[in-house]
């Protein structure tokens, strides 16, 4: 049987050099703060760093194994792969600058490198390209589902810069959120990839269900992460979202439960001063104790199974069936 | 004979509702800043004072313009028009970050207002919708003119920033940028409006032409009113582009001219204190002394007759070639 990080590995091999030669039609400018961002210029350790993780090429590998799937070659879907690793990129210049992260990947953000002007510059740039890309293969169907892609992409990071200042945010409408702000391009990976293989419209479409519940519970994860994750390997302070009082999915579960635990985690999350280590540690413990982490990798686990359903109904390709359960099984567990 | 006002407020009438539904369609916070930043809330004031200048229209009354060109019905263009100013929205919302510009239409830019995350979001929310109105029109042509439109206004705002930090631009380099940054745009508004009023691609691409001209004449005249302009028509500060030191493309004449002017511009020019008022007035003289102004009058005016001849072997409708035609002139001399 592949292991998760040998089809990763397989898909990044495939796709990167691709999505080099892709990203030199930028301007020099914009192609700069791209290959940083990349970790391709001054980072090459840091680039090392996350490499084994391989998180990079999740979404190609979602592409190609999705082509393989209904048939088709992989190489023939690695245009899919690098449109959608450039709206990746391009949501991660913009979203950084948005929620103003200072940290990408184990360094500095391109906004805190470069400016705010060149990050916003090289996303609208790489964005741009994407299309060019697509449109460049003659088949109308691909630009348009990465337009829809894209377009939701946008509506769930707006619903999840609107969460900040509301209170009352549900467990469903987080869902919600996180299925258009992770999904949305985990499914048009999974749908241009299946329409490359040559795919009919119904088949791709149940790839495309397939990588939204695929993303959904990859939400759940980076939310585990965010909070109980080992700094070394997500290239973020430990406890990030808990200094921040962040409402993620645990959180918000944690919240909402009516035991002593949420109760105490709702008085601390109310309180307006940055709280300290000791408070972190403490709201931190409550959030498990109040449930909030079995709750998510519960769901975590929930959405894997009706992304799986999902994949069946589209009838695979037998290994391809096997890399891309392989890829789902690893979004749930990719700390381990 | 109709006049460019009568013109624009046409096509504003036309396009204006649309755009509205359309916005409509973003999420709620986009949204409120799309209604800002267009002038629709939160400033009706402002709104009346710009609107007597009509430049807000002018990219949709090139669309219409050019349907009508080649014997289209304008209300079928609308789509187009629709597009287009969201593109040109989208690359307002972005440039005024980009280029720390805190004032536009004689208000806050929207950065300003509603902070650099909201407006960068504004801003690809525009961006993304431009591209699903014309999806939405089923062909899948013109998508791809607009997104090979984008691609030029992006590298041509790439190299607009890349220039400041150069000492050496070249009046041709600074042309190949406007015709770009602006020229682009409305080549690509006349290109849509041709092809949705039934145009033969080698028609549009003479009107395309005849846009991109015309961006260039409109750039010469935007460098004029940065430095020559009354502050209560631009909705800037007057003189604001020499307070700056902006090179624009008189100041890039004027300081390569070997006379007396020419050189003591360039002494002031490398000095690295922010000039008082006294020398910017100095400047504005001695760039207007070094042939800088003239330069770039006679510039405008032909690319105006370069646009005309464009537009002519497009052979135009006879009345839509009188609207286009005053359209040209008035880029040329909106201050007046």
């Amino acid at each position: 049987m592949t292991s998760a990080a040998q089809v990763l590995a397989e898909a990044e091999a495939l796709v990167r050099p691709a999505l080099r030669r892709t990203i030199v039609k930028l301007p020099e400018r914009e192609r700069r703060v791209a290959e940083y961002h990349f970790g391709w210029a001054d980072g090459s350790a840091a680039d090392e760093a996350t490499s084994g993780n391989g998180g990079k090429a999740l979404r190609s590998a979602l592409v190609l194994g999705a082509a393989r799937a209904v048939g088709g070659d992989a190489r023939r879907a690695v245009p899919g792969a690098v449109a959608v690793e450039l709206v990746h990129n391009f949501s991660l210049l913009h979203d950084d600058v948005m929620d103003a992260d200072r940290m990408r990947r184990h360094r500095p953000a391109a906004w805190v490198r470069f400016g705010v002007g060149a990050a916003v510059l090289a996303g609208d740039a790489l964005q741009i390209l994407s299309l060019q890309v697509l449109t460049g293969t003659g088949d109308p169907a691909l630009t348009d589902v990465l337009i829809d892609t894209m377009a939701d992409l946008m509506r769930g990071q707006s619903d999840d810069l609107a969460f900040e200042s509301r209170d009352d945010v549900t467990a469903a409408e987080y869902r919600s959120m996180a299925e258009l702000k992770t999904g949305a391009l985990l499914g048009g990976a999974c749908m241009l990839g299946a329409l490359l293989g040559g795919s009919s419209p119904e088949r791709a479409r149940e790839l495309g269900r397939f990588g939204r519940h695929l993303g959904v519970a990859f939400q759940c994860a980076d939310d585990i992460l965010g909070i109980w994750g080992r700094a070394d390997r997500t290239g973020k302070p430990v406890g990030a979202d808990v200094a921040a009082r962040k409402k993620t999915l645990p959180v918000i579960t944690a919240l909402a439960d009516a035991s002593e635990a949420g109760r105490r985690l709702a008085a601390l999350y109310r309180r307006p001063e940055p709280p300290g280590r000791e408070e972190c540690a403490s709201m931190t413990a409550l959030i498990e104790a109040a449930g909030g982490r079995a709750a998510v990798e519960a769901e975590g686990r929930r959405q894997i199974t009706l992304a799986l359903a999902c994949l069946d109904r589209a009838e695979p390709q037998k290994t391809a069936r096997a890399d891309l359960a392989t890829i789902a099984e690893w979004a749930m567990h990719r700390d381990r």
